[in-house]
């Protein structure tokens, strides 16, 4: 039976509180499950996207006196960095993933709304989530970005992405049933169409995925087969500029392009996709037949900037000022791989975890010295700890800028980045597990197909 | 590239060595990869599904000169009994799911094909999957069963069913979305309605689904929300007999109900759902209003006797002989839920894993006894060592029939039975480490929305 508590218990907010809910004026008044006057009532601020951006922001605001309303269409958090190994079949879904009710479950002033924000009136100061609306007086847009295939969208349905668990489980799905269809295909040529992996682009994500696939066929389903040898895959690693990593220092590049060489990958720089289709991909560097093409090339900004009926600036993202804010809405914040923000050198600053990190903490800061009446913060400045990729087992590359790190003491500390920098011990407990055994045993714990699909 | 080996291995079979399959005649000569002349061939095995029995059948022949088969349309064997962990977020897909290559990649006899079975041609000794033909020896049908609905499959699209990994990361997703709606309801109808779970079938399944709801109801989530307090879920189990888990000895059914109801769910037997519909159940007992139906009643076998052109027995089962074999075909074993065995009462075994195993390990020893010239095994006689099911954290009921246990040793007995015979060292640890955690923080690790469908 649901029964409004009588009492709400030390340390958490009194149930059936008034909603955050604002039917077009702004005020909680007219609501009916509203029990507090509008003078009485406290800042509202929405957080939309829980994800590095989002949770950061969302955490800076823990001790504020204020309603933090955190909107995502997920359920969870994810920790999009090892979702690679998802798609790779090293872990499962909910060890990259964290519920974000979890996370703020114990941040009395926060409260999740599960849904997908479809606009904002920013003269109203709403959010809208399709016919809902949810009142702010500061609000945080912290949205991501998307997978783009530079106007050809339709190479979308024969490649396969990495932004969410479901691409990751599609893509280790269609890994391993490549392997499957070519144990059975009697056709020599369409074997080693199902046997040629592509990874188009170069950053740390196709670096790592490649990586990966090299393991899986050298290693891990070594004894699997009798027809075919799993050995005899190829990976192919394409990218537009001339060298991978192009984030990193030059010397880190190549020694990430010949420790992919030493595992057998086929490095190709230089090189530009010009079209895709079921059966492989033109380059120009020629055809490729592949049956299994996995995109790591670009992103494209949410569509915030449409939201606000601003025109977007490069990659979709939304220009703001030195304060992380829109032009003209100080109440508006734009953080992560949604804005255009500028790093020290003028360039725009790249779309990884510790930007949006430090952005949501930023604008957390902001917000909380505003309703303090303190004057407002200097304008934001990205602190570049440095960038870390890693190659398969025991080989990683490492840019602290103070010191480059290679080889195993460079695994080493990628791998404790990467648990440490984990949400939820649980989490953390079970990658490291899974890490040491695959590591133990050259196995791959998650290598279960799901689904199915027309592909 | 595509290169044939060399030179096989130690302990590997040739690459490329002779197919399987046989177009029409039984014999393999005329397939292009086959290298071996029908004489010399070695007898053929084929194990159609890879659950507890297929397995057990294809390890009890790894030491016979034969190849074996096993046919599959999934990639993955499934612990089935853990099955309902992962629809209530305890446990991930990949620890209840061992690869069906890895379990037998070092059994050097056996060959694995991922695809579905369409039919079987028992007179030109083949099993049929789509166009494609694979001739047999002697044929082991192992591909258990479904869920059926008492011949309202309308009811399938409004109840969960948990019968694969896709139907348990559904349920979960539903259950977890209709926390998420009352959250957000304004409307307390509905709202009670979103808090209402049915559980129909009062098996173990049903029995520990329940108990799992309760805990998440009253532990896991108890702090996740602001509006709704999940403690105030109804979690209603329906079973049309007059006692939960009928196959127990009644003192331990009572043990069950009394502590399902302890941990707040509402048991009621002898009452049968006459109707279903997308927000709620029509019993004997009256109307219950609910968006969450967990179906946990019936199955029904897999359509083996369809294939065979047999009239099915009771719940599809296809009837045998006192040696599993199919009355005039010799070389055709049907075991595991797709059998109506007898046992020594004469009443049908139950459609349990121990059952499927043995059966799975007698067909074997009679096929490898009769490639060996040796006479024939006496009857099949089943071995029933006992029942488990658990009911929430610290309580499970136990007959091993010379001595029954409840309480906290049953549920520690049912823990280490479930981590024993859990198929593959990683997942063993994997589900020890999850439940220790479940069990220190009462928090469930899984917890994430993947998906979306129209419920």
């Amino acid at each position: 039976m649901n029964r409004v508590r009588a009492a709400p218990s030390k340390g958490e907010r009194p149930r059936d509180s008034p909603v955050c809910d604002a039917p077009m004026t702004g005020t909680i008044a007219q609501l009916p499950s509203a029990v507090r006057a509008p003078d009485a009532r406290r800042p509202q601020i929405v957080i939309i996207g829980a994800g590095f951006g989002g949770l950061s922001a969302a955490k800076g605001l823990s001790r504020v006196d204020a309603d933090v309303i955190v909107i995502d269409r997920r359920n969870h958090h994810l920790f999009q960095p090892l979702l690679y190994q998802v798609a790779t079949a090293a872990l499962s879904p909910a060890d990259v993933a964290a519920p974000i009710r979890a996370v703020l479950s114990r941040q009395a002033n926060a409260r999740v709304i599960h849904g997908e924000v479809t606009g904002i009136d920013s003269a109203a100061r709403t959010a809208l989530i399709g016919e809902r609306r949810v009142f702010y007086d500061h609000l945080i847009i912290a949205t991501g970005a998307q997978d783009a295939y530079f106007g050809h969208d339709d190479w979308a349905t024969v490649t396969s992405a990495l932004k969410s668990i479901e691409d990751a489980t599609t893509m280790r799905r269609r890994i391993l049933i490549a392997f499957e269809r070519a144990e059975e295909s009697d056709d020599p040529v369409e074997r080693q169409r199902l046997l040629t992996f592509v990874i188009i682009g170069g950053g740390p994500t196709g670096v790592e995925l490649a990586g990966a696939l090299a393991e899986i066929a050298m290693h891990s389903l070594v004894r699997d087969f009798r027809r075919i040898d799993p050995k005899t895959a190829r990976i192919i690693l394409i990218e537009g500029e001339p060298r991978l990593l192009s984030g990193f220092p030059p010397r880190l590049s190549r020694v990430a392009e010949h420790a992919l060489e030493r595992l057998g990958v086929q490095v190709r720089t230089g090189v530009k996709v010009t079209d895709c289709d079921a059966a492989g991909a033109i380059t120009t560097g020629g055809r490729i037949e592949s049956r299994t093409m996995l995109w790591a090339a670009g992103v494209i900004a949410s569509p915030a900037a449409r939201w606000l009926g601003l025109a977007p600036g490069r990659g979709g993202r939304v220009p703001v000022l030195h304060d992380l804010t829109l032009a003209g809405h100080p109440e508006i914040f734009v953080i992560g791989d949604t804005a255009a923000a500028a790093g020290p050198n003028g360039r725009p600053l790249p779309g990884v975890a510790p930007v949006a990190k430090q952005e949501g903490f930023y604008a957390a800061r902001q917000i909380a010295g505003r309703l303090a009446g303190k004057s407002s913060l200097p304008p934001f400045r990205y602190r570049d700890f440095g960038n870390l990729a890693t190659i398969g087992r025991k080989q990683a590359v490492v840019d602290l800028h103070w010191i480059k790190l290679t080889g195993r003491i460079a695994w080493v500390v990628w791998s404790v980045a990467h648990i440490y920098f984990l949400i939820g011990f649980r989490n953390r407990i079970a990658v490291a597990i899974n890490w040491l055994w695959s590591y133990v045993t050259y196995q791959r714990g998650a290598r279960i197909i799901i689904g199915r699909d027309e592909m």
